[in-house]
């Protein structure tokens, strides 16, 4: 038996602190056939990370071009610098069949689930409490206090987010918030609205 | 965090052939919190089947009464038996949140999805492939050549029903089979869409 489907994009969102990185990074090491989505920014890299991997720094001049060109499926201003995924990249995927991770900010969750309403699975990530949250924003060390503030002021509104996601997982125990997450994909995959084509 | 929810009902539909109940059995043991439906029927029991464990085995004069007082959620004959479900002890299990296995045939699942539209979870067991459809029916050596026959026809329906269904899981190699149905039970579970009550 041979099924066709569509490329899945898996949008996950979260309060900045809720460890949404790290989950979708270890969901990622143990499923097969998904691809993280490389999102376009202006920001500096932090030291640890990698250009193409973790994302594509490119100058504002650049990401602003392309908005106007009207090639950004999403994008946003979070504090002050712009994030986005362009909408070739997510075309390509859903085309050839191929899964993608997008981990994206509440913003850009609802932008691709507009307008790709059929082809993408909105998650949301909970901390397991608001004290949790407020613990892991405050230990980040690369921030200053007024980013801390920001970032927390932030976390409030996007928690309220949280009704226009198809999925929640609590991300209390890592490890079970792991397997949540690979088995909202796994399941994903098995949606009998998603088969294009059956042969026997 | 704290999350109130109602019960779900996953109905698990299949040919008969396909492998559905040795898959669900074992679902269910690696599942916690979830239960199986026990069926009202009014076949004999087969020599390893117990009472109020794999069924009710009941009279039909019993059973045809719980109907005419519109007491069955779902019901139906299949070759000389009827088969059924009663509305009482789903309101119960979808009131308590407690979750709930179905493991019943596809006339009776469009009858549960019609009636809990937002409480039921419907998923399509596929065999492999239609030659090893024929082959597991050959072999059941309980049941005669006729009824191998009858069974035949009626699982070549069964197939042309699962557009009907949420879920598809192809009962290929049966430990993959396994954790794709578990993963649907716990992405089911995760849905927004079935948050009662959120508390922080």
């Amino acid at each position: 038996m041979k099924i066709k489907r569509k490329g899945i994009l898996f949008v996950v969102s979260a309060p900045s602190g809720a460890g949404k990185t790290t989950l979708c990074r270890r969901a990622l090491e143990r499923l097969q056939g998904i691809e993280f989505s490389v999102s376009y920014t202006t920001r500096p890299p932090r030291p640890e990370e990698r250009e193409g991997v973790d994302y594509r720094f490119v100058k504002e001049e650049t990401f602003l071009n392309m908005v106007e060109r009207g090639e950004m499926a999403e994008w946003a201003r979070v504090y002050d610098h712009l994030y986005g995924t362009p909408i070739f990249s997510l075309d390509k995927a859903i085309e050839e069949g191929r899964d993608l991770l997008l981990d994206i900010d509440t913003q850009g969750a609802s932008q691709i689930k507009a307008k790709f309403p059929n082809d993408t699975v909105a998650i949301y990530v909970f901390p397991p409490s608001l004290r949790a949250l407020k613990e892991r924003l405050t230990l980040r060390d690369t921030d200053t206090p007024s980013e801390i503030k920001k970032r927390w002021e932030r976390a409030e509104e996007e928690v309220a987010m949280y009704p226009f996601f198809h999925y929640f997982i609590v991300n209390d125990v890592l490890e079970d918030a792991v397997k949540e997450l690979v088995c909202i994909v796994e399941a994903e995959r098995h949606r009998v609205s998603r088969i294009q084509e059956l042969k026997w």
